[in-house]
């Protein structure tokens, strides 16, 4: 079973079921937007985690096995910025993209965050690692309306 | 004179001035991020402000001229990807990722910020004009080191 | 099911059961394009509606769940202008165009609405919620003729 | 001169003398958008209101003969849809789109027509030439805000 | 069954029963472009029509129900078509395109050969060079009208 | 001068001069569409051809010279036409090149419609319901022949 | 059957059978690249040929039909040069590429014809039918060795 | 001078001074291919040679400058085949093509190479550097005839 | 069975077996990276080293035979550079990106090599084939990390 | 003056005073392939290397000006892989590849790197900053031989 497959079979379960995203996050006892893109494929999962999962929701080991195996990442094709710090930007697009609009959509329902009535801040966040890039982007959320 | 013009004067009597774009953003009275997008041509920028940016800057009418003009926004070409919510992100990089690159590198100095030591969260925030979804990107800052 | 697999089972039941969109619009109460494009996987249907759309196609709940599913959106790929003032238009085609298609070949016949014998216009309409940009388009419909 | 380099003269022209697109339609007795796509190079002009253009932002008979070309067609390049039916309303938009963008720009302000808030229509109107496909796009207008 | 599935079968039928297109063509009455255009999936065909080619190749009702619906038109997307055949009339469009375009607009005027109201014949013409494939393609003239 | 350089300024002199293409081609007694193909750049021009053009439109001997280059060919590049005189016949192309090329291979075997040995011709044909184009695309049968 | 997949089975079976392409192509009395190509899908196969080569690898009727057919030649996608003499080179490779490669792997093995070690010569022909373009391309092979 | 533009100036002189490829090729004592590939910027020159060709072309120093220096090569772009093997070919055509267009002009005329009536042989040429392989393309000359 | 297909296989058996990649390669006594490479379907492998994989993970002849065949060779597509020079590192990272990939998973744990951090080295080794160019590329690892 | 000018002045007077890149290198104490990526524009330069530069190629201040700017990174366009080890690797053949393919040249002539006669090694390098991924890559070098 590839990681594709499972995604599938994890997104339609989780209907089914009635769970939200955050619920499975607090499961695993891990990040919201972590999870999501994990179990979307993104991330390879510990296989504690991957278990925990399977089991909330009714799967069997194949699912374990293709959410703790290593993932090809990314989903975004062509047109990538090749500038490396721009290209940051959008890999992280590439790759947490799918998760940030399951939550949008978990939270606020169906809709979109502005890019219009929009604003972006960035500051330096110190830390004895080294010191961190801390992007805030803060859109008004606008839903589908007829 | 067109947009990408003015941005290219702007670029070069910046550095020749020795003046950072935070300083322009204050002199303006903008926010910084939105100071360097409009002055790489992604925002109209009012008279009032451009006529301030010519002066600092010492650059003539046609400057002022072309920073009033509205834009056609955009960096990024090829591979927008088709879902709405996940657009508005792309949407927010290609007319954004060029500024943030600006403050990166004005904050930080020649690097990028990390996409795999990097997390994202995502928050509703209240607001009387409609709530707003705020995501916040937070990754460690890698500075090119041969 | 997904809502690609959905939309082709109700296409080829709806032509099979000789319902017009018009029809099935009716029954739902909804406008015919929101349901033509919710109908072929644009659009979330809430509970109700999905299911009383199978029971008219006598189709099953899975057919009714992925209805209800959150789509992914878009029909066209590649080429997206960058502005976003000309994105969102061209966003509609992208998440409607199928839609009016379906539309036009159920009022008119096989054909195209020209763009040759064709005029658009632009109109404000105020609104409470917030004044609307209005845009008619008007083209001679042509059928195929040999 | 290219209708392009005509096109640039114009708007710059247009800016500097502080006319709106609405100005110059009624002083050549055209309909907006139509102006506005024959000024961008997507029409050619008849003479005397080319002439008529000329005089209103004192431009040379260079820009009148641009004018009066026949086009080259089209601004949107790659991604088109095969389907006849579709690509008319994508043919209209790539001949349309940049002008229906200064109608916007000029009525509303800095901002889009929403595509999420937003609904579309179709009628038939009887004509004797033949009866034509009216769509309505109606959409909520957003301003940048900051 | 999509269109493309009973175009495969025709297809294979056809050759099966070695049946010339001419003779389906006499069959349905119909011209021998249009009938395989419309067989391989390009037109929607008459109920009557669709039910004789169904017999005459003893293919079941569903190739009658693809035959009959609406189609999604074309079969270029992006780039030169690699059969060599197909190829030679996509290179004569590049060489003499805007030489046509040019012969149009001089003797009709600003405007189109129409695509939808319009047909296509092929004759053998005997040469003592070696035959030739004279190909007519036969559409009405639509000028620009706002 | 390259042949895009000289056949800019053919463009505009003839247009200054009000020449058709037909008188031209009949001054230098060539077809017409093969006339037009030539002084856009398609075909390298003999030299009497080439100065008599020279002389009609009082040009110098730079044009001459370009005109009688060998071309490199071609006006096509990826995907779809934007100009929608010419996107006409990529559509007629893309909707009945494949029922084309069956019709080739029934009528003449496994070969193509040669563009190199090959002429295109234009007409208008009169019809109460508008006028017609005619294009007769006529080239030699080559046959596979190893 | 289509003409790939019976590619693919002859591909399979020939290699199970340890049968050289040279042995194919002299047992049915054909040249040797002209023999890969069209079992590789690039030529229709005459019935007699067809067979010879069913019976040769042990395959049924269905192969001999697929290989009988007319092919939709062409491995390349993209990038096709618009020049026709510097396409017609481009579609050569595009219709013999894959056959050279199996050519060249059953004479040498593992490895590539160099381009770099490499010399081209061209030549003419004389021949009653025409003249013909001798290319001859001469290179190092460069087995795969690590 | 980049080398694009010594081979624009090379192209143009040698038509002024009709002088043909072959006898430049021998006026620098190398191969006719290798010749006109250099030139058109393919391979670097050797100084004398550059500088015999300059002087036989009557052009400056900057040209032979040009001549000398490392190219970037390559003139096909987009959808290049990722099999070494079949790569090597398409690298061929890519630096070798429009050399072998100038040849096939100079010594045919304006036409093509047929890929129609046309065939290739292969075969192992021993050399004591390593065994070659040798790929010869022949083809029908085709003039273009109106 | 296609060598993707193997590669599918072996990828699935070799983490349900625990076994390393390093393991395999010693196994069958050949490189890591050739492995590796091999395995994922980019070189053809010798019978008996083909046999004691399968023998290994516990797969049928199927997967052997599948492992013997010539590849077609690369995996990434689109924007290939077409310099020669430039081409080959291009190739070397299509043909062994991802055993690159796999062997340093395997060594490091889920992350990348720095890009940013990073170095690269050039040196000729002596060789008494042919000398060789040695290039050494030396970035920090950097592991995902939220 | 941009950094590419930069580059393209710096390259033209490095050919005429004949000056290595290795020589330049160690005038500025900095590492080959670095020195030669950051003058064709890869990197930013410290003042007083690049004051350094000017002076050794006898160069004005705004090539100083343009070596110490910031630049917008890369050199292949389009084809990206998603996955970000594997992206990291071709970043790095975007940034170097053409300081590698100078260094190249300067060592060895004109000519490649093989991929076919060719190996990668890969290792872990400890570092108290972290441990390293260490590539080597070692092909054989293949001169220009026609």
């Amino acid at each position: 079973m590839t990681k594709d497959e499972a995604a599938e079979l994890i997104t339609a379960r989780r209907l089914e079921k009635k769970l939200t995203w955050q619920h499975i996050a607090e499961a695993i006892d891990s990040p919201l937007i972590w999870t999501i893109a994990a179990l979307l494929g993104q991330h390879p999962v510990p296989e504690a985690k991957a278990a925990k999962v399977a089991e909330l929701l009714e799967l069997g080991p194949q699912v374990t096995a293709a959410l703790r195996a290593q993932p090809y990442r990314g989903t975004l094709d062509g047109g990538a910025p090749s500038d490396p710090t721009i290209y940051r930007l959008y890999e992280a697009l590439s790759v947490y993209g799918p998760a940030i609009k399951e939550a949008i959509h978990e939270e606020f329902g169906d809709g979109i965050m502005s890019a219009i009535n929009f604003k972006v801040d960035i500051a330096r966040r110190s830390d004895p690692d080294g010191d961190r890039v801390v992007l805030t982007l803060d859109g008004k959320f606008l839903d589908y309306r007829w």
